[in-house]
C-alpha cells in the first residue's frame, strides 16, 4: 500500500504536469492539484511517503500557528482550526505579546502569497459537534495535531470560574473531538498535545506515559501514575485518561506528547516574513519562564524566579517542537494504540536558567539581577527529577539544544522588542493557595 | 477541643433542658435546639462525640436517600441538595424505579412527622455556584457527602451528548464544591462517592488509593494507577485527581470512598414506611447487576450475563454503603489528608452472580435462566482481581454479606413488586464501541 501511494507521487512529481518546476509535495488526485507549492528541491521518496493532511486546531496560538507553517512547508497539506479564544484571554487580562500579531487571515494570506500554498481555516469551537463535525468532513485530514486547549497553569488557578472554564474547554472539547474522529474520520491519527506537568515531580524517573509496575509478586504495565500541579495540568491528565479509553474501545489512534516547556519564538517558516512572525508571551500568566526571563533581562528587570529555585523541568525549543509533531504525524500509532512521548530535549531547574539568562546578559552587556519570590504556586521546590525522552529521538529528532547562541539569538529578540513590553505584567499576582 | 466539646454535649443531653426525654442527639447552641429528636435510648459518650452536621449532595437518590436517613437516625444533623436529575434522566429514558417513589418533600415530611426531625432540603445544581455556596452557609456542614453525579456507565455511553453531559455534570460540578468548600467551609470533610470501576481490571492487586511503587532502584507511594472502563468511571477518576489537588493545595480533607457495586434496596429507616421507600433500580442503564437478575428472575425473564460472565467486581449491601459513609464522616479525614477507602465487602464474577441468584430462585421454586449475551461492553471478561478493602473493617465496619437469607430476601422484594417491572427495559441496548 505504501509503495503504491509512493509510486504515485513521484509519477506526479517527475512528470510536472502543472509545469511547476520542482513539486515540494506531492498530491494524490488531480483535483487536490490546485494547492501544489513550487519549492527549491525535488522531494525525496521519504519525503513524498510523508504526505499528510493534516488539521491543526488551535493553529493561530504559540505553537500551532509554527506547526501548522512547520507542516505546510514540509509537504503535509495543513488546515486550521481555532476560535482565537486565546487572543480573548489576552483581552481579558489586559496583556499583549511581546511581538505584534498579524491577524490569522492576514498571515495566511502571507503564506500562501509566498508559497503558493492555501491552508484552509475553519473558525469555531471544538466543542461544537456539528462544526467540528463539518470540518473535519470537508478537510478530509489523516492527522489531527490538537492544540485546541487553554494552557496556562496560572489563566486555570485565577479564580473558580478560569479552572471550571479551563476543565470544560479542554476536556470536554477534547471529548467532543474524540466522539467527532470516531465517527467521521476513525483512521485519523490524533496527535495530543499534553504536558510533562501532567507527572508532577515523583521520587521515580517518569517513563513516557506507561510503567512497568512490580507489585506484590504480580506485573502489569500501568498508565503512568500522574500528580499535576494545577487545574489545567489535571484537564490534561483528564484528556490522557480519555483519549486512553477512545483507542482502546474504539481503535483510534493516539499520539500523547507530553510537552516540557518551550521557548524561543522563530521558526524557519516564521521568520521568513515580518507578518508570519509568532507570538512571544512574556507576562505572569502566559509567559513561559524562559522566554519571561529573557524580557525581563531586556528590560532590565529582575529574573523572578519563584521560591527557591529548584523546581527542575523539560525544556525545548520551539523548532524542536514543531519538528516532534512532524515526526509523530508521520510514523503514526497503530490503530488502537494509545502512544505517548515525552516532548522535550534537557532538564534545567529554573535557578539554572536564571543563570544560564545572567549569563547570555553579561555577554551583552546586561547587569541581570535574579529575585526569588514567594512561591505563587505549591510545588516542591527541590526534588528528585528524571524523565525519560528518548521515544523521539528514536524517531529522528536532532535536537536544538539552549546553546549559548540560541538563548543570545532570543535574548537579541527580546531586546529587540522591549520598547512593545509591560513590565507591569511580568510579577505574579495568582496565587494557587487563595 | 475534643473533650471540650463532648463536655458540652453531655451537658445538654443531661440536662434534658426542653423536656424531651432521652435525646437522640445532642446540639452545640441553643438556636438548633429546634431540631432536637426524642428517641428510645440515651446517647452514649462515644455517640454524642460523634455528631455531625452532614449535609446529603444527591440525597433523593438510590444511596443518597438510604444515607441522609440513617445519618439522621444515627444522630447526624442532615440536610440535603439535589436537584432531581436522576427522575429526569428515568423520564428521559422512558424507565421508572421499580417501586413507587414519594416525592422527596413527601418523604422528607413523613421522616420528619416518624422522628420529630426535620432535614432542610436546598433544591439545586451543585455546578451553580452561588446557591451551592448560599446552602453551604446556611447549612453550616462540618462533613459533605457527595453522591450528586450522574452514575451510570451505560447512560455515559448512549451518545457523544450523554458522555460530554456526563463528564461536564460530575467533573464540573465536583470541581464546583471544591472552590465552595475551600470558600465558605475549608474545615468542612468532603466523603465523596467514588467508584471500584475507576481501578479497571489491573493485573496486580488493587491498594486503596495510592500504591507504593520501586522502579528503578527508586520508591514512591503514588496515586492508584488506573484504567476506567467507561466515560462515567473516568468521571470519577478525573474528579479523584482534582480533589487530592485541592486538598495539597488547600488542605482540604477528603474521603474518596471508590464503592463498589451495591445491591438490595431496604435499610432500617428506609423501610421503616412505605412512604420513606427507597428506589430500585432494573433497567439496563441504571439497574446494577444483581438487582436487576433478581428482577429478572421475579419476571421469569432470563438473566443477561454479558459475554463469557468471569468480570470479577467488588459487592456490597446497600446497608453496608450507608454505614460506611456513616464511619467515615465520624471519623474525618486530617487536613489536607486525601483519603482513600474501597468501599465493597465481597467479590463475586458476574457468572458466580447468576448461579446464586438461580440458587434463590430453586429455593422458591422458580425456575431461573442464565443467557450468555454479546458484551455490549468493551471489558475484560477473564481477568485477575484482587482489591484490598480493609480500611472500613478497620473503622469498624460489620458487613452485610451475600448471605442467602439476604438474596432471598432481595428476591422476595422483587417477587412482591414484580407487577410494576417493564421487561422491555431490561436488555442492553447501549454499545460502548458504537
Amino acid at each position: 500500500m505504501r509503495a503504491a501511494v509512493h509510486a504515485t507521487k513521484l509519477t506526479i512529481a517527475t512528470m510536472d504536469p502543472m509545469g511547476l518546476g520542482s513539486l515540494r509535495f506531492c498530491r494524490r488526485t488531480q483535483s487536490q492539484m490546485l494547492n501544489v507549492v513550487v519549492g527549491s528541491e525535488p522531494r525525496t521518496q521519504e519525503e513524498c511517503m510523508s504526505e499528510r493532511r493534516t488539521l491543526v486546531l488551535g493553529g493561530d496560538g504559540y505553537c500551532g500557528w509554527a506547526t501548522a507553517l512547520h507542516l505546510s512547508a514540509r509537504g503535509h497539506v495543513v488546515g486550521i482550526v481555532d476560535n482565537f479564544a486565546r487572543r480573548d484571554w489576552d483581552a481579558q487580562l489586559g496583556v499583549r505579546p511581546l511581538t505584534r500579531l498579524a491577524s490569522l487571515p492576514q498571515r495566511l494570506a502571507c503564506w500562501e502569497a509566498r508559497t503558493g500554498t492555501r491552508i484552509p481555516l475553519y473558525i469555531g469551537d471544538i466543542g461544537d459537534g456539528p462544526f467540528l463535525a463539518s470540518a473535519v468532513r470537508d478537510f478530509r485530514p489523516d492527522t489531527v495535531v490538537h492544540f485546541a486547549e487553554q494552557r496556562s497553569a496560572p489563566y486555570s488557578m485565577i479564580s473558580r470560574e478560569h479552572a471550571i472554564f479551563t476543565q470544560k474547554n479542554n476536556v470536554l472539547g477534547t471529548l467532543s473531538l474524540l466522539y467527532t474522529l470516531h465517527a467521521e474520520a476513525p483512521d485519523c491519527h490524533l496527535v495530543k498535545l499534553g504536558t510533562m506537568g501532567e507527572y508532577g515531580t515523583p521520587n521515580i524517573d517518569i517513563e513516557e506515559g506507561w510503567l512497568n509496575v512490580q507489585h506484590n509478586g504480580r506485573a502489569d504495565r500501568v498508565l503512568f501514575p500522574k500528580r499535576a500541579g494545577s487545574f489545567y495540568h489535571l484537564s490534561k491528565v483528564h484528556d490522557s485518561n480519555n483519549i486512553e479509553f477512545a483507542c482502546r474501545i474504539w481503535g483510534l489512534r493516539a499520539t500523547d506528547l507530553n510537552q516540557g516547556v518551550v521557548y524561543g519564538v522563530a521558526t524557519d517558516e516564521t521568520q521568513s516574513d515580518p507578518t508570519l512572525m509568532n507570538r512571544l508571551d512574556y507576562d505572569h500568566v502566559f509567559g513561559t519562564v524562559l522566554n519571561r526571563f529573557c524580557v525581563q533581562a531586556a528590560l532590565g528587570q529582575p529574573l523572578t524566579v519563584y521560591g527557591k529555585g529548584g523546581q527542575t523541568r523539560g525544556f525545548l525549543d520551539l523548532r524542536d517542537t514543531v519538528r516532534c509533531i512532524e515526526l509523530a504525524a508521520n510514523q503514526p500509532a497503530a490503530r488502537g494504540e494509545f502512544r505517548v512521548f515525552n516532548q522535550f530535549t534537557e532538564q534545567f531547574s529554573v535557578d539554572q536558567l536564571a543563570a544560564l539568562v545572567q549569563a547570555a546578559g553579561r555577554r551583552r552587556g546586561l547587569a541581570v539581577r535574579v529575585e526569588h519570590l514567594d512561591n505563587p504556586r505549591v510545588e516542591a521546590e527541590a526534588h528528585y527529577y528524571n524523565a525519560r525522552h528518548t521515544r523521539l529521538l528514536e524517531l529522528g529528532l536532532q535536537p536544538h539544544l539552549l546553546s549559548e547562541r540560541a538563548l543570545d539569538a532570543l535574548l537579541a529578540f527580546a531586546v529587540e522588542h522591549a520598547h512593545e513590553a509591560d513590565p507591569a505584567v511580568l510579577n505574579p499576582t495568582v496565587r494557587w493557595r487563595t
